[in-house]
């Protein structure tokens, strides 16, 4: 099953915009776990049982398993292979390089790892994007307005259209969509980014949007949820990591973290239908 | 030995400004190779063999070692091993994330693996990227200009800048160097590309510039020395890995690697004295 398939039938199944990050930092993980020496899958087991009812898909962080080696890609291995297979899973990698690399990207991500959907950073153009498009039975997250503070630096430059200018995030927006002949591209906007969302929507009303930075990161998921859902209250994965992983350290991690998951994807099914 | 002094000796030992690019790729490595299961280790154990005295750095591409699996990533850790340790490995990862992430990266490229020098995506902004300068013994190359196609389809947008515009690149440019407080940054522009290099290093007249797309991209190899060289026909790291790398299939692929390797190192060093 494609990816598109899979998130609308975990999406309908667990009534659930809400994407779980699993970001392993060994200086949170949950003290019970902390001298375990396969804690990340110890944690992530407990993590995935309990909210496996509760989303529309996970999203591991690359980068946190880069950072413990080879250990890290056991562990992630071993992780991927705990998701029950209807439950889409969206890598969190960022690439982007050269068309040739880019393949080589690509083929470890969907190929490799198997996995259903990944993020790709747009700055290359083109060619760094299309070899993870090209897989089109797996959803791809082009990076447009992310939820960090740097996101100004560059995304929010006037860039010249026409008679006026328009941020470099909207023609980003545009672009990507002129690329999406198999229906399997994605957007990247931050909860911090109420005003993208509308920006956005108006260039690409139909396109699922992947959406960082609530929770730890802060972001304001009522105006995300209302600016972002698409024309029927759906087309958003509300990534949520820290709150939900890390919402207690002690004994009650699991229970802490279905709680926080629980109310996350409720509050996110109230303002949809709102 | 910092990353600086590091390339400064490697570059006047050796009298290169040549980086050779480890890029294992299963479908081109020569035939005598091909059925060994530990090929990736033993075909750069010859490249580094043949090129050691003719180089200012390596530069292992992670794509192509990602795209590998497990196995990849064993074969990266014995590569690096074989490397001498005075001659400084940049690792092309183009990574770009929220600083959390962008931080764990950061331990992945420059603790774990215990690299040098990476390459790193600007689009996130400042935070993306300073985690990464952070570690002020390592270089950081930021994406400018790069070799590929795509590289127009937004490094080139017009940004509006004061009564006129720019393109995307130079602000880009500019905006890393005012992010050099250690020293340590460097950034990418593509062979292929020689305005760029003009446009660049009127904004970073010292910052040096790793320039990959010579070769099985067909850069310009003149044009980006003449124009990208520093005030000391320096500053340069001239990025070649297909046209060294794959130079023969055959039986004589270390020895038409270093006939290649040779060449290129004094058709640049011609040129930079030039």
């Amino acid at each position: 099953m494609g990816f598109v398939d899979k998130l609308a039938g975990a999406t309908a199944r667990n009534r659930s915009l809400l994407c779980v990050g699993l970001d392993p930092d060994p200086a949170r993980v949950p003290a019970p776990l902390r001298t375990r020496r396969d804690w990340v899958t110890r944690f992530h087991a407990g993590i995935i049982e309990a909210t496996a009812d509760l989303v529309c898909a996970y999203k591991p962080n690359l980068a946190f398993y880069e950072a413990l080696g080879a250990e890290g890609w056991t562990a992630l291995r071993a992780t991927l292979a705990l998701i029950p297979p209807d439950i889409p899973v969206l890598l969190d990698a960022k690439r982007g390089d050269i068309g040739s690399s880019a393949a080589r990207y690509a083929a470890a991500l969907f190929d490799e790892l198997g996995c259903d959907a990944a993020t790709v950073c747009p700055y290359m153009g083109y060619d760094a994007v299309e070899p993870f498009l090209a897989y089109r039975d797996r959803g791809v997250f082009v990076l447009v307005k992310t939820s960090n503070p740097g996101a100004a630096d560059f995304q929010d430059l006037p860039v010249a259209w026409g008679e006026t200018t328009r941020p470099l995030f909207a023609h980003v927006a545009e672009t990507a969509l002129g690329w999406n002949r198999h229906g399997n591209l994605g957007l990247v906007v931050g909860a911090t980014q109420p005003a993208a969302f509308r920006v956005v929507r108006a260039i690409a009303p139909d396109v699922p949007l992947l959406v960082p930075g609530v929770g730890a990161q802060r972001g304001e998921l009522e105006t995300a949820v209302r600016a972002g859902r698409d024309r029927h209250g759906a087309g958003l994965l509300v990534a949520v990591s820290r709150a939900i992983l890390y919402a207690s350290s002690g004994t009650d991690w699991q229970e802490a973290a279905r709680l926080a998951a629980q109310a996350l994807r409720d509050t996110i099914n109230t303002l949809r239908e709102a």
